[in-house]
């Protein structure tokens, strides 16, 4: 029978194994993005398997794909209870700029009541914490009321390439009842969270060209349309003075905020000052017009450049007319718009604005949609449970701005929803240098987990 | 007693000769703006200074500045000749992107009849056309209608920030009754040309500042103001419609165009198909509405965006809201536009212009009025007629687009006029890839400069 006292007691008791354990694999640098760190990423698979199989898993196998290979275990002896299909990633971001980190990435270092690695928050910690929930549940507590199958992915830092593929293959090896997502966060220490939608993504690069090769802006200013100016302009009509994105048809299929929506939105505590902290203190903040800020994140679609290139970026000057002028653009989705469409309408945009002066051309990189799961499921409601238990408040339910590609393809691939119950933080430093792990929530993590699985 | 017609036959027979010091030259990576080329600075100094003294001058002389050195040489054995100051610039443009030339741009190459080597035509080739005529007049021809102080400095490809103040500390060495500027070039290789108007510079390096670090787009998309998309909205806004700079009060300086000089401009052989070729092939001209692209790279204030940069711009895709974004923007400036007044109309825009939810820092680099020169001066005539009796055709009097500030420091400091007198042509790639130089027009040249001197 299974005794949550037992589970919940043992874990208490054993504080610094399960840190030591996430200290261990957080010390494995698994960048999936750099060729040179492939021997790493094989050695961090292997850390993950082991661990599965101290466990008791069933079945525990490293899985090949086309890139990094994906982690299985399993454990199905709770017959009549639904089985959870828990994802995770051992893969973390690049280091760079290595110089601002306070101590070495890969050198964990625990400082006050924080945890620094990289990876700690995301998500080698949130790994950690589930698996040491349903080990020390199976181990301890004399079993689980549900079944799992774990999949642990060695390339969601870079989109995930592969994932689809392997959902796709092995669709009977990972059918479940739903999934547990545990690549996600709180807004506050003190208050937990589940989050029911993620904003999609479709990121493009765009270059503007114009003459065959730079030339002198004595000799040509004034005559060549500059690809620069043009890219520039084409970037300022993406917006409106509302904050609004302006590409044909864009807010078409953005479903509407109900007004319990947007009344659960106002319920989410936000702190003004804190927001601003949180986002590196610009002079103020901006957005869309007739929307809060925690609805704009949530709840709407935005354009973003991410990076722009163009002619001559050394020190001092040089008067070039540059041939060419690039910009990497990516907007964040929310339901019901369609990647696809979005390309297209990006396209109509350019098609309809760039002058016949310059021409210029479009690649598309990931594309993935907007979420929204269900708040009332089993999996939902037994998460909400767990985390009231722990944490003493009832979550929050959120959207949250992010994407997160592999909550929509486990819809569309396995036809399941994904219940999204993190524990990171606003300032734990994602994809920056100094990235944190918050280690109390490290432990409430666990119990969560642990209480969640009890729930079911 | 001076024989032109040994100093012709001599540089005829010497072909060889004149063109392996071009090439020795122009194989010298003196690129002033990089840090790095400063032993090459060095090294081409003390050619030019090599070169001077096989020549015969009375005085060479390498001369320091706060930056790279003055190469100074004077030859005064005409006492009742005027005395002309000879200026050029020993230092080049850097070579990025590289793996755009086709050979190594400090491995100079003739392929057909061009020589290809950074420098080539900007300015070595004229440097060498020149120092070879007045060499060969000098040893081979019995002497020079006319006193010479040579001047060739270092950092005109950065603006010359030294130079006025060299002029100023040395005006009793430097005076002069005109200055022959080579540093130009002609319209078409059969048809010589003066130029009697240069545009103006002004160079600035804006940046765009939004939060203290790059942040992850899809947890701050929507809220943060990305200084990539603020910074193309101020670029967009200035020009307008109509192809105009919007600038406060830019053009309220700018010397309307007489009736007498649109005629004349009219008179200056035009080719839409070649001009677009030499263009680079851009789909099609652009322009300032109401001009001729004659008038608008000669007669009119343009501004350039001269490079880009923000946030993420490797392969592939990251999802970054950059923290800071930069272009590189620079103006041509025509007569009586005044380059600090400039500064303060782009400062009054972006003031006016740039939102509250980001900063920005504007870093001034190189500055110089445009300039418009005598026609019918002694030296403009000698000039005149050299090109007529060497080319069979009488040479256009045009204004160029590009800026050489030393024109007008040396008529604001030594109070002359200048002679501009080059032999590069519109193809010649300056400050881009595969710089070259027409060898045709390099004998030409020298041949030119003997008899500009003859005609003294």
């Amino acid at each position: 029978m299974f005794s949550l006292d037992s589970a919940l007691a043992h874990v208490r008791a054993h504080k610094d194994y399960v840190l030591q354990e996430l200290i261990d694999f957080a010390a494995i640098p698994s960048i999936s993005t750099l060729p040179e760190h492939k021997p790493d990423m094989g050695r961090a698979a292997e850390y993950v398997a082991k661990v599965l199989k101290s466990m008791g898993m069933n079945k525990v196998a490293i899985m090949p794909t086309d890139g990094h290979p994906v982690v299985y275990g399993e454990w199905l002896n709770a017959p009549d209870k639904p089985t959870v299909l828990v994802y995770g990633h051992y893969d973390v971001q690049p280091v760079d700029p290595l110089d601002e980190w306070h101590s070495n990435p890969f050198e964990p270092t625990v400082r006050g009541d924080n945890l620094y690695a990289r990876g700690a928050s995301d998500m080698k910690g949130q790994d950690i914490a589930f698996l040491a929930a349903i080990a020390s549940s199976l181990q301890h507590g004399g079993g689980l009321n549900a079944n799992v199958k774990i999949l642990i992915e060695g390339e969601e830092e870079i989109g995930s390439p592969n994932l689809a593929k392997f959902l796709a293959t092995h669709k009977d090896l990972l059918k479940c009842d739903f999934s547990l997502n545990a690549d996600s966060g709180i807004l506050r220490p003190d208050l937990p969270a589940i989050i029911y939608g993620l904003r999609g993504l479709a990121y493009f690069e765009l270059w503007v060209r114009g003459p065959e090769h730079d030339l002198h802006s004595g000799a040509f200013g004034g005559i060549v349309h500059n690809p620069a100016q043009v890219l520039c302009e084409l970037i300022a009509g993406m917006h409106d003075a509302d904050g609004r994105v302006t590409l044909p048809g864009y807010y078409d299929k953005v479903r509407v905020l109900t007004d319990e929506e947007r009344a659960d939105f106002a319920r989410i505590p936000y702190d003004e000052a804190r927001a601003l902290q949180e986002a590196g203190n610009p002079p103020m903040h901006y957005g869309e017009k007739g929307y809060t800020n925690v609805e704009r994140t949530g709840a709407r679609p935005t354009l973003e450049i991410n990076g722009l290139y163009s002619g001559f970026i050394g020190e001092g000057s040089k008067t070039v007319l540059p041939c060419k002028a690039m910009a990497k653009i990516s907007m964040r989705l929310v339901p019901d718009q369609d990647p696809e469409e979005v390309e297209s309408q990006l396209r109509e945009y350019l098609t309809r604005n760039a002058p016949p002066t310059v021409t210029w051309d479009l690649k598309a990189f990931g594309k993935g949609p907007g979420v929204l799961t269900l708040r009332d499921s089993i999996g939902s409601k037994a998460a909400a449970k767990a985390l009231e238990t722990v944490f003493g408040v009832p979550p929050v339910f959120r959207r949250e701005g992010g994407s997160v590609p592999v909550v929509s393809q486990i819809k569309e691939i396995l036809g399941v929803d994904s219940v999204i119950m993190g524990f990171g933080l606003p300032d734990d430093n994602l994809h920056a240098p100094n990235e944190k792990f918050y280690l109390p929530n490290f432990y409430r993590g666990i119990e969560s987990y642990i209480h969640f699985f009890a729930n079911l």
